[in-house]
């Protein structure tokens, strides 16, 4: 790229900036909110929320979760909502406002820092999603964004992690290592541009799910897959106190991955699918299954803590080991 | 320092942190709040707050806002929370919940991590701010703290920067350029410390006055100052549509700047001293002189934007400009 003074940050600043991302949010935004005070003061003020409020912090980091070469502006943007959103939707809560904190070198392009906020507000609009504040500072070198986000329950329903019973059916959204297959993709060629790489790059939230799930009250326990769905589950059984059995023929591939994979590797241990798993007692599965498009039952909790297992087709066992997916 | 395999954040790893980080916050936390679900699942569940939510992100980062030469881990988890709090003591609220994003080198020792909670607790022990959830991530090198907070307004009372009114008295807490004159000791000595390093590395923010003027409404607008006297000033200026008239001789200096500087230089234009510049209407004058101590009428807003002007001992005028402060 080439580089001119005239459309860096250094150029116009920490306030120019936020005119421009004014400007920017303005032509794109058609959610206005009467109730809020937004971008522009030292606090944002929101008005009438639900009594039960959810907030929550992600980042992502230049390097650790995220490279240029293989990640543009535009889905940087989406991806840093998506990984809050999803946090929200792991409570079964509704997500309603963000802030962005963007560190970024100051030579970093206008038109780089439009894109970003413009893939933002491309998922922030599907969502209804509200961005009300935050800052831009600066770095020497890496990109840092954190986003913090604002949610409310529906009906004071909310599901932690440790809310499984035994018994209980073990469900989840969608497909399971679409998202670390599109990155192994990406690292080989950083050009290429599939069904994987867009979910690795442009994950969507499940917060569909999560509300209908909220709003009535649904789950025991929720979690969202960001490190793999092996991790995930023990992270439910762990805080639940209880054993998972999964089965291995129930958990959810997508036809495109199973064209090019004959193993499970990617599906139990690749991470970033932003998925929703989920504990459903006996007397709402029937709900859940008519309610959900696109969820999958993939095994159940059982009463004693033995980890996570996962039964064959031919009825054998075996223990599956946590560990957490790293992107870089 | 010396470095060893044991103590630090790879050896541990992010889950391990996170219930070291709930031992150190239990062992300091004195104000647990049976009405919210903290740190450990996907987002964290605050119950019963006011109608009215105040929420800002601020991010500090290494070389732009600090160095670790010059603030230690203790003084930075202070001043992450500091700066935050300044925020909604800006609006005239009250700080509630905190957040931290905290990105450092997987090097980074535990023993310094601890520190950082430490010190952010001890500042939120006194603001009765509970930290309620984050996350740490990996970088390649420098360390960046974002902290999101929520707060809440009093009897839905809140300040804006753009609620000024002609004819409003100026009010400022506390004495300028304390901070930015510690920041040049350090920068000339890294190992002092007073009164003028603290007040950069340990800022006080103002949350106690903010909850008399937000409980009585007593301010039309209001400001906290981290880029210097004068550039928030103008911010007030510009976004109420008037002008303001400082008088040089109501400017407070403390003592201890008095007797080392003549000229006003770090008072008007040295930054980080996180002190509330408000405006208040004739009618609560006295009451804001009277219900808080440490606070001083330095001038007026005029009817006119025409910027921010001072008039000297002698009755002259002279126009300031407005410049932003920057650290390093």
């Amino acid at each position: 790229m080439c580089d001119t003074n005239t459309d860096d940050l250094k150029n116009i600043g920490e306030f120019g900036l936020i005119e421009n991302i004014k400007s920017w949010l303005d032509s794109k935004d058609s959610n206005i909110d009467a109730n809020v005070v937004g971008i522009g003061d030292d606090a944002a003020v929101i008005n009438k929320i639900s009594d039960k409020i959810l907030t929550s912090i992600d980042t992502l980091v230049e390097g650790t979760h995220f490279t240029r070469d293989i990640t543009n502006f535009h889905e940087l943007g989406w991806k840093s909502l998506a990984v809050n959103i999803s946090d929200i939707a792991a409570m079964g809560g509704i997500p309603k406002y963000a802030l962005i904190s963007f560190a970024c070198p100051e030579g970093t392009k206008i038109e780089n820092l439009k894109q970003f906020y413009f893939g933002f507000q491309e998922l922030a609009k599907l969502a209804k999603v509200r961005l009300i504040g935050g800052d831009t500072v600066k770095t020497s070198e890496k990109i840092v964004v954190s986003v913090s986000i604002i949610g409310e329950t529906i009906n004071g329903n909310y599901f932690l992690r440790s809310g499984a019973k035994a018994g209980d059916f073990v469900c989840v959204t969608g497909t399971f290592g679409d998202a670390a297959f599109g990155l192994k993709q990406l690292l080989l060629d950083k050009l290429v541009k599939n069904y994987f790489t867009d979910r690795f790059n442009k994950p969507m939230p499940r917060f569909l799910e999560a509300k209908i799930l909220g709003e009535k009250n649904l789950a025991n326990a929720m979690i969202d897959v960001s490190d793999g769905l092996v991790f995930s589950l023990y992270e439910i059984a762990e805080k639940s106190n209880l054993g998972i059995l999964i089965e291995k023929n129930k958990i959810p591939i997508s036809q495109q991955l199973q064209k090019i994979l004959k193993n499970l590797d990617y599906a139990l241990y690749g991470g970033e699918d932003y998925e929703l798993i989920f504990t459903v007692s006996e007397k709402n599965i029937n709900e859940v299954v008519n309610s959900l498009k696109n969820v999958n039952i993939i095994g159940n909790m059982t009463d004693v803590f033995a980890g996570v297992r996962m039964k064959s087709e031919n009825d054998k066992t075996e223990n599956l080991v946590k560990k957490g997916y790293s992107a870089f």
